[in-house]
């Protein structure tokens, strides 16, 4: 049996429907029946339950956006940063192996030479170099808290996408959000990225950290391309002068954008695809909401 | 009734025995029989017991020092941002007016002029910074957390000691330590600290923070020939060549050193004896463990 936490979110529901797919049994636990934020009562029922191995996909990520972070700290820090904590401390004491969702959002841009970040790179977007969103903070210091654990998986989503139209959508954001901001990024198509996070546990490789994005990155005017290529928009796509008056007019705290390298996770016999070829798959599968 | 959280530490109990002296009721919750690190825990015995003031003294210092809070990172973090994020939310739901005890270590040195930092001064020894302790760090973020919290005094305590010896002791600690490092401090009095803590609801003073250092600073060798003048002791003092070789042989994680500048509490009428005055006080009146 396989113990989910933050099964109902956007992250969780995909991976219920992808345990579902491989007819894997588990346990999604809901706050309200279990407090998993207790170390106590996590503990307890994992000693209880026994589970073969645990998914974290619970976390804060603020609505309608990131910026809701900055004034709901509190909640931010538990979520991102506490709760990895507290499931470490359980699932160490009763040596359980275990998942975490981290993200990509504590890096910006790309290395030096124009290269993808490594699962080696250091975050340079955190509260350590003081240029992050609160919640990107967060999420840094999650894995910090998560540094050396044992028999754990940190695997890094950034920006999800599929091809159902939801508010989550990194596609549909771009076809609802009235002005762009150009940026280049690596993304994870969130099945594959559910697909791959089950994969290190089944094929075994080792614990530790995966950047768990489709290989490649990908500048919004180019997502915006496919899509109109597509045949979901034909509107006019507007986009900000620069990243100053995106700050200026639309944003509160910072927004990462980062190139992320996921060769590890390749070298390690997980398949992702090709990030544009991810994209148009979506965008020819899109089912409207 | 007044509440007061975390009453077993070296703190708490000094706000016991000062709540005690005053002959004001109040309410020591241990963890066990009301955990107050649950938000609707918390909430549900404050909205049932209705305290006119509730008091943070809860934290987590690490033993022997505070190298442990860099392995127990969780602990850490729930214990010093976590918490006061937590009763912040409960306090502001009930409109409980509250104090919680911070740290005057999320400072290092002295303001560009060389004179004490205030409390408007940005903390500059904090993930931030990215040159701190974990410890330093996570109180910094606790203060981070309570930002505009409303009816909320924040209380920064920095090396207390008094005239008990006690392994948490300033004094206590310079007495034993084999090896001395050079640096220069603001310090608190651990009882004129709470009294002035307890002066700031009692006098209404505005809500907010304070720095309750005693006034003035002092170096390690000062503080050291106070020893040796009351007789306390008779040894040599050794001391660490510079801080490179402190951190080299006796430290994990760096240490604040710094002066705090304590005039925003004396001008709102709480008093505070000068630090060398209430160093010899101490000293003359020495009980031995």
């Amino acid at each position: 049996m396989v113990v989910l936490l933050g099964g109902s979110g956007f992250v969780g529901r995909a991976f219920q429907a992808e345990l579902y797919r491989r007819q894997i049994p588990f346990a999604s636990l809901t706050r309200s029946s279990v407090d998993y934020t207790s170390l106590s009562v996590l503990t307890e029922y994992l000693r209880n339950s026994r589970p073969r191995f645990l998914i974290n996909a619970a976390g804060f990520t603020g609505r309608p956006n990131v910026d809701a972070c900055e004034v709901a700290k509190t909640e931010c820090l538990a979520g991102n940063a506490m709760l990895p904590g507290v499931i470490r401390q359980a699932c160490e004491s009763l040596e359980i192996p275990w998942g975490h969702v981290s993200s990509g959002c504590i890096y910006t841009g790309t290395r030096a030479d124009g290269t993808g970040f490594q699962e080696s790179d250091p975050a340079n977007f955190s509260f350590r170099q003081n240029n992050c969103s609160f919640y990107s903070g967060c999420k840094a210091l999650g894995e910090e808290l998560l540094a050396d654990a044992r028999n754990c998986y940190v695997w890094r989503l950034r920006i999800p996408f599929d091809e159902r139209d939801s508010s989550r959508n990194y596609i549909s954001k771009l076809l609802r959000y009235a002005t762009l901001l150009e940026a280049t990024n690596s993304l994870s198509q969130l099945t594959e990225f559910v697909s791959a996070c089950l994969d290190c546990w089944i094929l075994q490789v080792p614990f530790g950290i995966y950047n768990l994005t489709n290989p490649g990155s990908v500048t919004t005017s180019e997502v915006v391309s496919l899509i109109r290529q597509s045949g979901l928009s034909a509107r006019k796509f507007r986009f900000f002068r620069d990243d100053a008056e995106f700050m200026q007019i639309a944003a509160r705290t910072p927004r990462s954008n980062c190139v992320l390298d996921c060769s590890k996770a390749l070298a390690a016999g997980i398949s992702m695809s090709p990030v544009h070829e991810a994209l148009k798959t979506a965008m020819s599968n899109w089912i409207w909401e």
